[in-house]
């Protein structure tokens, strides 16, 4: 793919692998890129009405999901594959891996294709950061971080920066995984508090992260463990069968989600009647709804994850891409002389150059 | 990219370009290719109860359409990403591009990217042919071409060989691309006759395909132009709002379909009411419904194109890369040391290496 080959190229899109995703957020900082997409995702969600949005669409098997996540406003269209595969780490895969395009809705031709596993953490850390800001108490300093995993670095960074904690406790069944996140964080100016189990980690925190893996029917938190004023940040059940609250929770909070139709199939509002009462958080952000009504209210915000934040952040590390110079270009579609003639791309080039040539055109194949 | 980093990266889906898809094609001849996805999508269709299936979704704009059409059985999972916009061809680009993705059910993991705007013009022809071999009368040599565009060789290609057709009648509402068509099959066995308009075409044909772009209800076939025991070959009318076939024609015949509720939505029975019988194609091939009653019998395949024929398609070309050595990996996915600690990979190598680094890890970044 040389340069030459590029500029008459026009419809192959950007490719940003894996490695040039890590070497952007390498020279722009991970706290940077965190809160750009914060920001991105909240110029988004506040021209939410803009967006032809949908749940997305999932595939179920025994061992994990595959998801698809389209949405596009007048101008761009984009759409996330990704997958949920709790066993995967015991056979050195990621639980969750990703990537997405970015596309023009005039012609439908991909502008972008990005890797999303690293972009789906921090976008998923800066909409976590962003609902907390709105929704939990201003004073709120210490977080319980539940669950350990490959996306805790990046919510105890979020909420470091974004959001003034200064303290988090955490706990994961598996104690490798509390290790490597105490030591990915020493030194960053977070308080870090190892903790024997979730009631204990909770235990006078202001902000509770939930984002464990487990494909099931868990209550990783209980109504027991509640305090006035908590926020929680429900961020690990994002499929049918796959909760971390108990019922009770949800009943004693405030309950906020990104978009109802998708919440209702795969938020931990799965668990509750069609008609529970929730407040979308673009509706809080406009300023059109209320989201905390009162320092002791507990506030709940069951994330699942919805097509506009990997929007927005497609839209950040594309723009971040060009800034620095990275990515190559990708020969994913081709470009024809005459469009009219994809027929004519199978011709040795010497047959498709004459049109009156008598070599036999189909049988030259 | 080079061998050594593929290797220690098993994540790595195979890429095929467009360019790879071509030299695929040449070299094992398009015939051949067109075939060999029949076949696959035939058995594939013989086992339709084994697949999760859905209609695709559809982002719609004023300009045109982008979709996602994604499937699965036990073991792997395909989706494809294609775009209708009429107007493209004015602009230099193709009004249909495609790529998709072959993933293992089992991890998530992709494990093809290719290019799908070649393939699916060789899906769509296959997938007509293997219907017409059959729903149409057996006797059929003669094929109206109705729509002359990038389409239009594969379809005449496939019904040459698959169904023995011997003659094609040609009209295109833009002569250039008659005579592109007539030019790419001159010398390769089949008689072309080019007319004046559609119903000069369809006068005689016993097979008629549209294969139109328009996106709008027009109606490119009326009931007066058919003929007792006609097979309607109708590719065209493919997404909410575009239609080919009067609404005459379609009760004239019977109508056989792929997978009803997407038709319903996409299809020309989309001008019908929604109890409107239809048959589904795999029915007639498993021997589990007739087709064709009766020589005389209008018989009216209301294709719109199935995630399952992109499956079928994308096993073939992946078998077929692998065969001939074709196609490059992408690092799409990151391969992480331990798949827990995707922060890690931010890390400079040095401060990953050492866990007890006195390092501030995060400020690392």
């Amino acid at each position: 793919m040389t340069d030459q080959y590029i500029s008459r190229h026009p419809v192959h899109p950007l490719y940003l692998s894996a490695s040039d995703a890590v070497a952007l957020v390498r020279r722009k900082g991970l706290k940077v890129c965190i809160a750009g997409i914060a920001d991105r995702i909240r110029a988004d969600f506040l021209r939410w009405p803009d967006f032809d949005k949908s749940a997305r669409v999932a595939n179920h098997s025994a061992d994990g999901v595959i998801e698809l996540m389209p949405i596009s406003d007048d101008k761009a269209y984009s759409f996330k594959y990704v997958n949920g595969h709790p066993g995967n780490t015991s056979m050195g895969l990621s639980t969750v891996m990703a990537f997405g395009v970015l596309a023009d809705v005039a012609t439908g031709a991909p502008g972008l294709v990005s890797e999303l596993t690293l972009t789906t953490a921090m976008r998923t850390a800066a909409t976590s950061a962003l609902a907390a800001k709105a929704l939990a108490r201003p004073d709120s300093r210490v977080m319980a971080l539940i669950g350990n995993g490959a996306q805790s670095e990046f919510q105890a960074i979020a909420f470091q920066h974004l959001v003034g904690v200064d303290t988090v406790r955490l706990f994961d069944i598996d104690p490798a995984a509390t290790a490597k996140l105490a030591a990915n964080l020493a030194g960053c100016g977070l308080k870090v508090q190892i903790c024997a189990n979730t009631a204990e980690a909770v235990r006078g925190a202001d902000i509770v992260t939930t984002v464990t893996a487990d494909k099931q029917y868990a209550t990783i938190l209980t109504a027991d463990m509640l305090a006035p004023g908590m926020h929680i940040n429900a961020v690990g059940g994002d499929c049918p069968g796959k909760t971390e609250l108990e019922v009770a929770v949800l009943e004693a909070g405030k309950v906020f989600v990104e978009f109802t139709p998708q919440s209702r199939i795969e938020g931990e509002i799965q668990q509750m009647p069609h008609d529970f009462a929730v407040t979308e958080l673009w509706e809080v952000l406009t300023g059109q709804k209320v989201g905390r009504e009162s320092a002791g209210q507990i506030t709940v915000f069951d994330s699942v994850g919805f097509a506009l934040e990997d929007f927005s952040a497609l839209h950040f590390m594309h723009e971040l891409a060009l800034e620095l110079g990275h990515g190559e270009r990708l020969a994913l579609i081709p470009q024809l002389a005459d469009p009219k003639n994809l027929f004519g791309s199978l011709l040795p080039t010497e047959v498709a150059r004459h049109p009156i040539s008598p070599w036999n055109r189909v049988d030259a194949l």
